[in-house]
């Protein structure tokens, strides 16, 4: 898959690898991963994100450093790469400036759907992430250059977007390439595992624990609700953000089909995400609800307030429900 | 590893597989794949144990029954197999049978410190799981025999003994063996996961919620406790089962050492699980505390009430940070 990319970048001097907007661990992990690889291969290399690399990934930027962006740098590099995001917009001042910026841009990522706005792409969707594509590219390239920092790179991307190699989009080919990144990178999966899952403050499980107690469930436990409000968010000192994760609890009782955080917070109406584990379509859902989203991940929005929305989402669930028993 | 096996097991006809008391995933998921290769390869084969399967994992008993320990068809087998135990106490009734059996008993587990007390034995310390000892018996006898019943019993095993491939035994063997798991198999990860992981009841997280309001920390957030209370299981209608899991939130904190669990329930004393995931040695700990068990993992017990068990507890444990700290 990286026949075109190898070939063609080698009359490139310097390269900014650039990753999308609130990184996540797919996004950071190929941007060190890839850096690593272009910097073994004789490229000056700069890397940038606009937003700040969460703190369990910190560790991270210790082996690739990660900069802001600054158009002054960029205007250096004869070529962008983007990793893990397939539309200009995901990529923070990169959309405004590319009119700019003579310079071509290429693409490597994994989602559905990839705009056809780059100069070169490496697009699989499907793959369980984009790390696991950067992994075929030491692959297809020179599997000796893989080593530690590069490794734990690629791993902590392919585990932080497979829920622990439990989604769907793991594969015997996704378990090979862990396979061979531990083994080259000579490294226990803990020791990252620990680093990346294991960050968790006592305010946010203070804050889970107030979450926790709102769980209903609705229509013989096939679908279940959970909710935070700003209340919640100010007695445990917690903000939007550590809310993250939270909608897999309702998904985890046995029998519910659908889940949905509901989040009533300082702001206009109420927002919410929606997870899938069954044939129900959240995307369909959410759409009746002034959002969108996949099949199994959709988010959505209601004018409130929280019991009308609860009630709402609910009739709309059970519309949902009763269209697919009857299909 | 089953050389010898391969080669003695020949001249048996009917043989029993028995899984320990308590069973979990591993021990089920190795008994099913290990019973469905003693049938492929022409032996009858009974199951046996004396627990119910737990819910999460009753679909495994539709690829082989598991019967309740009978001493008449015990009688009848030429052969007992125990899996994924090391001692015979570990096997209900079958410790005091022995004597009145004239038959042979082998042993294949990962425990370390096996009992010397089998006639045959496949011991592997360090193996992530029983389940990847059978996926080696397959591979050394013909591997064309693992199909989809034995594969899913196989990867259920692996990844309930694993942490979901994250703990430290897991080695690039382990993900090979995960992968022709899955190819041979034809089953998505997501599949086994959802069934054995998301089954999960609202009462539980009634209870979780409960648990997780009482979390402290203690020495500069090394040491985190939680616990539960008997008002806490009667509030929610659940029972101790419920807590299972319950340790790793609070070891989970971003720079925890090590967790203790707090159970004072209807009966005499504070039980107490203790967990690290640091050089921190909680065996070392737990035996200060009438208990025991291994560096990461080690069970407790004190005499009450729950605030002089903390109060105990924590000064152990402070102890044993400083001793780390100066070595």
């Amino acid at each position: 898959m990286f026949k075109e990319f190898i070939k063609k970048i080698k009359k490139y001097k310097r390269i900014g690898v650039v990753s999308h907007i609130r990184p996540d661990g797919d996004c950071i992990g190929s941007q060190v991963g890839l850096s690593i690889w272009l910097e073994k291969n004789g490229f000056e290399v700069d890397a940038f994100n606009d937003d700040d690399v969460p703190v369990n990934l910190e560790w991270l930027t210790e082996y690739f450093p990660i900069q802001s962006l600054d158009i002054e740098k960029i205007k250096k590099c004869d070529l962008i790469i983007l990793v893990d995001g397939n539309a200009l917009h995901r990529f923070s001042h990169i959309e405004s400036w590319t009119k700019e910026l003579d310079v071509p841009f290429w693409m490597i990522d994994h989602h559905p759907d990839p705009n056809d706005e780059f100069d070169l792409q490496v697009s699989v969707p499907g793959a369980s992430s984009t790390c696991e594509l950067i992994y075929n590219l030491y692959n297809e390239s020179n599997i000796e250059q893989l080593e530690k920092s590069a490794a734990m790179a690629l791993y902590t991307g392919i585990i932080t977007d497979t829920g622990s190699l439990q989604f769907d989009s793991v594969t015997p080919k996704t378990l090979e390439a862990v396979a061979d990144i531990l083994r080259r990178g000579d490294f226990k999966p803990n020791v990252v595992a620990e680093q990346v899952f294991s960050t968790k403050t006592e305010s946010q499980y203070k804050l889970l624990s107030l979450a926790l107690g709102t769980i209903q469930l609705y229509e013989s436990n096939q679908i279940a609700t959970m909710y935070v409000t700003q209340e919640m968010l100010e007695e445990t000192q917690t903000t939007n953000s550590d809310t993250e994760g939270f909608v897999n609890y309702p998904l985890s009782i046995a029998g519910v089909k659908a889940a949905v955080l509901l989040k009533d917070l300082a702001e206009e109406g109420v927002k919410m995400s929606l997870r899938s584990r069954s044939n129900v379509d959240v995307n369909v859902w959410a759409r009746e609800l002034d959002g969108g989203g996949h099949q199994k991940a959709a988010g959505a929005w209601h004018p409130g307030p929280l019991e009308k929305t609860i009630e709402d989402v609910i009739s709309i669930g059970k519309k949902q429900l009763n269209q697919i028993e009857t299909t």
